[in-house]
């Protein structure tokens, strides 16, 4: 083994998988003292991504794995000491290395339980601890739930256009960002609603079901088709796809056929075709009659060829007979929008007294970029069959008022008045504790339920594609208003 | 630390990064009899990304330090043994996976160096081996090769806006599809032409420098701004840009030029102020006239907020007074087009009997999707300035005829003639000979340079951002031809 690879995958720095401004800052603040100052951060998106009208949180399971694995090494150490400044002095002195060295991770974090249907706004996680500490967990914390979060909600889009029944085999590692971006990106396709992944790796680390067929160098090798799918189902007698398209995808259809009926003289049952290139729409109604005609009507077709949600819709329209839909690339990149924008948000900061707290907000020309103060919960108000009506964020540190009413962040006039009794749950659960894990965390399988569930409770006007309807997410007023007010004394009011 | 680790940076299994289907075509392969049968493939993409006139080859490096420590462990081997097929028996049988156990990788791999200016069709990798090794190796070698590329072609188009003189930060991790999707493309945009990063650990592994400023909740943390500056350049006094625009920028840059005014008694100098909203261009002028009329000329300013080449070109159009680029969503996730389609095509198989090669070739609907057969070589010709005239691929399998001609692939009557005695290079060099490596690799900053050289010496309508013009790579005609003849002979030739 390399003593310095070269690769993403290995070789561990958990401390470092940040921005340097984060241990800049964290210096800044050791050294005014302000350090261990309670600081509450909240971690959240403004629009769900492509387009859509949600997202399905992920990543919080690999958060808990990075804060529980977070030290800073000897190595980190040393390389941190090595920087330098532009005078060439250290950035950084020892004592504050020594700190870092002994440090302790000691916040409290709730979050929201991955596969939960989540909205611009609402806080996925939140940070209560010291200024430093939550601080330096903003990017790898970014990292991990923006990526998760993205993959995950394309594989539901992807599964509301497969539909309930198609298969759905994730194939992206190939074009994926990097090795880590392919093994998160498999375990976020399946969380959102894939079946199974090509990918080896993702299947070992998470357990997810792996598949796969065999590429065209495969028939390349042999003089022929038949030849090469002969030697394929001698390999996998009763686990063969046949990739049908190296030469001419109806022809080696037929050339399947007549493999899979001497399979079928011995025995075995062909499992499928694959479609990689061509009309996918008249080649698979194609593929089937001739499957059909054989007597091979259990034969599955599997399609592939940047397949995403809205082309797979326009092929289930055109009458498309695919049973099973191999995405890659436009899945495991997000190709449409290839990152969702969440950020980490200072809301409140404990008073130098230690006693009350100082809300805290970031302003923005563009009011839906402003952050929001306080200690937040999302409330999520459900009808009288358990599915979301309406979410309501308020800040936890405030009285709630006994009416509650709902306003629209971006847009003060829309309200709604809380229906006295209405019942609802609350999103952010309890993970940390003083750095002490208190939550179990729930099996990836049991969050791929939860995720199907929960889409599955959005209104199909929210989960549309074009235009979805905009779930309404509202302010709890009391803290409408005080925003409002701490936005106006921040804000330079400057004569017209 | 945790003996199963969720998050995908540490806990190597090199081996397993793959697709099911390389493991399956391996023994499929195997039980042939079939896996030392001499192949080779290439790896290329079709189409520079972005609808830009060139890329840039990366990922050698990383791919080499795969290779080299390429192994199935005792885990790998009991998991891909604890497979089973639909019937329930294993899907791998035990004798196959000793042979994984006991194999050496003993290919011979050529490749295009890193920073190498490279165009569409052209491979920027040739393996050379038993046909199951090389088959093995197609899924990382395109994961590393698809993403560096891309990522160091990106970088490359920015610098290209940026210009030679400015300073390109990369600041992307946050947004990155993973941690070693943050960590690959920190190391790419560096090789591309940015000139340091915000991602500690990439600075930590490649050498890269590193850089930051301080997030808006620094500024949130104090009472005001002037209080928050003063704090961070007592922490940095030779090392500080103020982020001004958490309330008001304009505000923000005459609080900073308080703060630079008190440094500057004491003997030290503002580095610079960092807008990250509102109207760059609008407000870089009136920072830049507030800088300068308090007599700090010499305070950079920074800006970042969604930037990439088109805007950066933009934002200089309309006098924006930038001397610093902090780019991050744009060039890490590469997000207008997140994958390059890379392939791995196989090109030539031994004859059964050892002695000659079978050229192999894959067909498609669409020609530029054909591949191309032999054993295959890029000549770049040059003009007498040493600059790319027009690249030849030939088949170093077959004799070079005396008058050489290139013919477009997409366009048998486009040809040129090599002019006799044309001064050329051959791009792909040897890296590894049966499975020992033979190069000397350079190092980042090497290929770095490398690549601003060849970005430079290619023509500046090659590198134009909108309809670049097409640098010509041909075909030499006895390859053109011999395609075609094989493409004839394999498509099926249906009456009209």
């Amino acid at each position: 083994m390399n003593p310095a690879p070269l690769s993403g995958l290995y070789a561990p720095s958990l401390a470092l998988v940040t921005d340097l401004y984060q241990l800049t800052m964290a210096y800044g603040y050791w050294q005014q003292g302000m350090h261990d100052r309670e600081a509450v951060f909240h971690l959240y998106f403004r629009k769900a991504p492509f387009q859509g009208g949600y997202a399905v949180a992920a990543g919080l399971a690999l958060a808990v794995d990075w804060l529980e694995n977070l030290r800073f090494s000897d190595d980190d150490l040393a390389y941190l000491g090595g920087l330098r400044g532009s005078k060439g002095t250290p950035l950084f002195p020892p004592d504050f290395l020594a700190y870092l060295r002994d440090l302790k991770f000691t916040c409290d974090v709730d979050a929201v339980p991955e596969g939960t249907a989540v909205f611009g706004n609402e806080p996925l996680m939140r940070i209560q601890g010291p200024l430093l500490q939550a601080q330096l967990l903003e990017t790898a914390l970014l990292t991990l739930v923006n990526f998760q979060t993205l993959i995950a909600t394309k594989a539901a889009r992807i599964r509301e256009a497969a539909g309930p029944h198609d298969q759905i085999l994730e194939f992206g590692l190939r074009r994926a960002q990097g090795f880590d971006g392919g093994l998160g990106a498999s375990r976020a396709a399946y969380l959102g609603g894939a079946d199974a992944t090509s990918n080896v790796l993702a299947g070992q680390r998470y357990g997810l079901p792996v598949r796969g067929t065999h590429a065209h160098s495969w028939v390349m090798s042999f003089a022929n088709e038949e030849e090469a799918f002969t030697a394929y189902a001698q390999a996998f007698p009763d686990d063969s796809v046949f990739l049908v398209d190296t030469y001419d995808t109806l022809d080696g259809v037929r050339h399947a056929i007549e493999v899979a009926k001497k399979m079928r003289a011995d025995g075995h049952e062909l499992g499928g075709i694959r479609l990689d290139s061509g009309d996918l729409a008249y080649l698979s109604r194609g593929a089937r009659e001739l499957l059909d005609a054989a007597g091979f009507e259990k034969v599955r077709i599997v399609a592939s060829n940047d397949l995403e949600e809205n082309l797979i819709t326009s092929l289930k329209q055109q009458g498309a007979r695919i049973d099973t839909w191999g995405v890659g690339t436009q899945l495991v990149t997000a190709y449409n929008q290839a990152a969702l924008g969440g950020v980490y948000k200072l809301a409140a900061l404990r008073t130098a007294d230690g006693t009350g707290w100082d809300f805290t907000i970031k302003l923005s020309e563009q009011i839906a970029k402003t952050s929001i103060p306080g200690i937040l919960q999302v409330r999520r108000y459900l009808d009288d069959h358990g599915r979301p009506r309406a979410d309501m964020l308020y800040n936890t540190a405030a009285p709630l008022p006994e009416r509650l009413v709902l306003v629209d962040p971006n847009d003060a006039t829309r309200r709604r008045p809380v229906r006295p009794g209405a019942p609802f749950r609350e999103l952010l659960e309890p993970v940390f504790r003083q750095g002490r894990r208190v939550l179990d965390l729930p099996t990836l399988a049991e969050s791929r339920a939860l995720a199907q569930r929960e889409v599955a409770s959005l209104d199909p006007a929210v989960r549309r594609f074009l235009n979805p309807h905009t779930y309404p997410v509202g302010l709890e007023l009391g803290l409408y208003d005080y925003r409002t007010e701490l936005i106006l004394a921040k804000r330079p009011q400057r004569p017209a």
